[in-house]
Parts: C-alpha cells; sequence; structure tokens
C-alpha cells in the first residue's frame, strides 16, 4: 500500500477483514462512514438496490464486487457468481435484469486462459438469466496488488410488478418463507481452499434466482420482503430485515432445512450454519394467506424444491430474531459480528 | 495468486500490465475475449457508454473501475477521479449523469481516516456534478492483495438532446476541437509517484465535463462525436475514433495545447504529451459550421478556456490519424502499444 494523504488523519482506526464480512462490522462502516455521507432516500432504503425515480419508478439499480477466492469453486465461479449475485440482488427488489456492466481488475501474471474460462463462464450465466451485459472496463494492477480477478458487475432492472417488496411492508403474522437449505456456498469454499473433502456432493448452492421470484410474482403471490443469503448467512439477513422492518420474528430451528453434510462440516468446523454464507438462497416475507400458493409454486422451481416456513413475524416496535429449537428454548439471534470466511463472494 | 482451475488452460499468454493501458494490448484483449463473448449491439458500439433500449433509448449506463496509485495526488485524489470518471463517461455520450454505484475494494490495514477522506471527496464530486450515489458495495481483501482502495462506479444517464453522438456521425470536412491543453494528469501523478517536482503549479487536470456538454448542446451545437481522453493520452482517443468511424483524421501539431510545465517534464522523461494521460480533457467532432459557436461556448466553461481546434476529418474509407507538424512533414500516429504508466486512473 502506497498512501500519500497530504493531510493529517484524524483516528488510527484500520479496514479489517471483518469491514467486508457482512455483519455488524460492515454494519457499522456504513453507518459510520458511508451512509451520512451520501444521505438520500436511496441510500437510507438500507436495501441491496436502489429503485430510480425514472419511468414511474420501475427502474432498479444495483452494484456488486466479486472478490472470491479460489476463482474456481465446486459448484461454480467467480465469472458466474458475479453474473448471479446481481441478477440476484435485483431479483430481492422485485426486478427483472435487464443490463449488466462488467468491470474487471487483474492482476498482472494471470494466464489468459483464465480470464477466458471466467468471460465465458459470464457470459453464459447472462444468457441463461436473460440479461445483456452492455458496458464494460479493464484495469490491469500489478502482482501483488490484486488477486487474479476481482469483477464488479452493476445491474439495471425493471420492477415486474406493482408490489413494492421492500422491508417497510413486513407485517405482524407474515410467514417467513426460506427457499433451500442452507451453508452449502460457504462450507464448499472452505473446503476448496483447505483442501478438505467432507461429502463428493457438496458443491455451492451458487444459482441465479431471478426465475424462481418471477415465477411467484407471475403465480399472483403476495411478496411482502425479499432478501438473499450471502455473507453473513440467514442470521444476518433475518437481522438486517427485523432492524429495517423494526419488527420481532420468531424462527423455528427444526424447520430450517440443512443438510447432512453442511450439519456435519459445521460441527467440524466449529460453525454454525446459520451465519455461513448462501449464493442462490433467498427468504420471502409474506402474508400468511400467501403461504400454500407460494410453497406450491416455489417447490416448483430449481432453486425452490427444499423451500420451507420457517418462521413468523411477531411482534412490532422491538427489533429481534429468536431461535425457537424443539425444547422450546428461545436463543437471540445477532448479526455475524465479525468476520468468518474473509472473500467468500 | 491462489488459481485453482479445473481445466486444462489452452495458452500460456499471461496479463501484462499493459493490457490496462487503454491502448492496443487493451483493444486486442478485448478483441481477442471480451468482444466475441458478449456480441451485442451495445458493446459492438465501441463507446465508453451503452445505451439502453429504455424510454425511447434516452438512458445511457456506464462503468469505470479506478486502481490510481497514489490515492491522493496533486490536484485531486480517487474519490473525486471515480465520480468525475463515470460522469464524464456519460457526457461523452451526451447523457447527463443522474445516479451513480460505488463498489469499493479495500485492503486490509487502511486506515479509516483515508477512507473517509476518500468518500467525502466523492460526496463533494458528486453534489459538484449533480449526480446521486444511490446504491453501493463493500468488500475487503487481505494485505498485500490489493493496494489500499479501488473504487467502481457505474453510472447512469439520461440523453440530453435527440442528437445521436457517436463515432458513426462522424463526417469528411468535420473539424476536432480538443477542450485544453494536455498531460497535466499523466505528468502530476507521474511527478507525485517518483517525488519529481516539475513546476509547483503542474497539478492533474481531473475535473468534470458535464457541465461543458451541457452548455455546448443547450447553446444549439451540433455534436457528431465527443470523446474523453484519458489512458492512452489524446493519440489513441483519435485513432480509436478514426477507426471507429473508418476515417482519417489530419491533425496540426503547432495547434494543440501543451503547456510549458508538461512539454518540459515530457523531455526530461522521454515522454510523448499526445499519449500521456488527461482526466479533465475532451475532444468533440464537430461540423465547420458550428465551429465558431462551440468554441465561443466552451471558451466560457471552466474546463475549455484554452480550447482549439486542432484538425480536420480528410479522408473517409481508410482509418487513419495524421499528425501535420509546421514543416509540413506527416507523422501517422498508432495507439498507445503497451503501457506508458501504469495505474494512472
Amino acid at each position: 500500500m502506497n498512501i500519500q494523504c497530504p493531510l493529517p488523519t484524524k483516528t488510527d482506526e484500520i479496514v479489517k477483514l471483518g469491514h467486508g464480512s457482512g455483519g455488524e462490522m460492515t454494519q457499522r462502516l456504513l453507518k459510520n462512514y458511508i451512509q451520512p455521507l451520501f444521505n438520500n432516500s436511496w441510500v437510507s432504503q438500507a436495501h441491496d438496490s436502489a429503485t430510480l425515480p425514472w419511468d414511474a419508478d420501475r427502474l432498479v439499480f444495483t452494484t456488486d464486487s466479486f472478490v472470491i477466492t479460489p476463482l474456481f469453486f465446486p459448484g461454480g465461479n467467480i465469472g458466474e457468481l458475479a453474473v448471479y449475485g446481481t441478477v440476484n440482488d435485483l431479483a430481492m427488489g422485485g426486478a427483472e435484469a435487464k443490463f449488466l456492466s462488467c468491470g474487471l481488475i487483474l492482476e498482472e501474471g494471470l494466464p489468459l486462459a483464465i480470464l477466458e474460462r471466467v468471460l465465458i463462464s459470464m457470459a453464459e450465466a447472462a444468457s441463461k438469466t436473460g440479461v445483456k451485459l452492455v458496458t464494460g472496463d479493464t484495469k490491469v494492477v500489478e502482482r501483488g496488488k490484486g488477486d487474479g480477478i476481482y469483477i464488479n458487475t452493476s445491474g439495471v432492472g425493471v420492477l415486474e410488478s406493482n408490489q413494492s417488496i421492500d422491508p417497510s411492508r413486513i407485517r405482524r403474522g407474515d410467514l417467513i418463507l426460506l427457499s433451500g437449505d442452507i451453508g452449502r456456498h460457504g462450507i464448499s469454499i472452505m473446503a476448496s481452499r483447505e483442501g478438505l473433502e467432507f461429502e463428493s456432493s457438496l458443491a455451492s448452492d451458487c444459482a441465479p434466482l431471478n426465475g424462481a421470484v418471477s415465477k411467484l410474482l407471475r403465480a399472483g403471490v403476495e411478496i411482502h420482503c425479499l432478501r438473499d443469503l450471502t455473507r453473513g448467512g440467514l442470521a444476518t439477513a433475518l437481522v438486517e430485515l427485523a432492524e429495517s422492518s423494526n419488527r420481532s420474528f420468531v424462527l423455528e430451528e427444526s424447520s430450517i432445512p440443512i443438510s447432512e453434510a453442511v450439519q456435519g462440516a459445521c460441527e467440524i468446523l466449529g460453525l454454525d450454519p446459520l451465519y455461513v454464507a448462501n449464493e442462490g438462497r433467498f427468504v420471502a416475507i409474506i402474508p400468511e394467506s400467501a403461504s400454500e400458493l407460494a410453497i406450491a409454486t416455489l417447490r416448483e422451481t430449481d432453486v425452490g424444491t427444499s423451500c420451507e416456513i420457517i418462521g413468523r413475524v411477531e411482534g412490532e416496535g422491538y427489533a429481534q430474531v429468536i431461535l425457537r429449537n424443539s425444547l422450546g428454548c428461545d436463543r437471540l439471534l445477532q448479526r455475524l459480528p465479525g468476520e468468518q470466511l474473509p472473500r467468500i463472494c
């Protein structure tokens, strides 16, 4: 790092890996440094995308940088992850992804054949999700100033329905529908990084979610809020939604689907699967009346075959997420405090 | 770099710093690896932004990553550069920037006070240019896998007039208007990096260009094409435009404004100012009939006080850029072949 700042610094705090965890430290960075400076109605929505006041507020805009290591992992690679990640962020705002940009930061010495494989995956993922990559940029940094490939994708999408899908619509009595079993992405990255072999079948859940969301909307399912489970896992996503909506969620631990492979790996590694990252899972907060249609519809999609209702919105005016086990004991869930596994996406 | 690719590589070519130069090597990377995969009408426009088929084709989308070193330099820093760079790319498509995203890749160990200064500059630059930062993302990479701060900004803008401003509109007889003296950004970065002191007054030209473009359009100036001069300098920008329009440009060397400080520094360093980077300069290709109004209008703006007509579009069907000196001798200009100064933006 070669920093020349002409002005004295007012604090000796530094960036730590936990600031990129998507958990508590990331939240503090956002609250203390970013939101006060970029104080407009879109940033304060605290959603993963911004609805632009354009064409009757139907356009949605989002951005995501991908720094995952390794670049290739069981079930995917950084290229498809970069396309799906941004398509998914748009889907979580109820928008169909239309246009993507691609900003590459390449490290000197990267084999061009690796770049080519990543770009081919991006093109395939774009084609699969129906999004067009329309503009891009390439920068190269010296050896030791990057790590192969970093990718930023930004996306413009179009709202699919007139439903506004955001945390402010979450109501007491709503059900929490989880699209599938959790923890596959984080565990398979960790296994791949450490050379561990838990189960030959354990691969990342990395997948596009736009098809499933479209199907729910077209089936006429009333959806109050959507959130994909990425860094920080299920627990962090739900704590964020509880805080944004100022409501209390109660989860039934026994109803949360976790594969035996992930459960076993978490026990060995001392990890809590509720905090392990996913890249193809989401929660939908829906009114109870919509739950039967939602489950039936979601189970017909590739990504939703094992979806389950895992909890309910109970109190309001008090933001908390309670995990109730089969004995009726309650545990209060917090955001992921620091970093569990750096560079998971 | 920790690359695990499960497939054999088909070539042993690697990424070199020159692939990020914005010159010939960048062009080959685009042609060989990127354009064949993302083959749609927007990518093949070969412009710095894409006009989206939305709201009667009035929306424009662009992306740019900033990896400049040092983060703070005479005349600017990475934060304002990241805002102006993307605002300028939109302006070059004739669009007024409306919404920006911000993707941060931070290196572990970065002082938060440095991040704060950069973010404050971004907020100030956004306010100055009238653009709203509406969505963002933060990732952190380990020490030695980044370099302080990398920033991606993507932007959505709105076309300001019904004129289509792109290389296909360049015609024989058009004049080439350069907005100001060249080379300040590249020379001041080099001086700052190497600890050289040429002139106390030598600072980057880093500036927003949207105001000047708006003023030209509102004055009713007919504009065929615009291009900002960034990596690769004036020469590379004009070679790109000559190739995109398949036309021949003739430049009068003596009419190209270069400050004494830049000229002197280039002589000492053995650099050609035509290839040195700029961050607040552009060329406008305009019909001769528009030139008087264009010059008068541009000279009234902050960034255009020293604008000059530097050449003319002469032949067609043959893409070349000829530099004619005061003795009438011609020199054929090429793209910057490799890398002159890595990480200039």
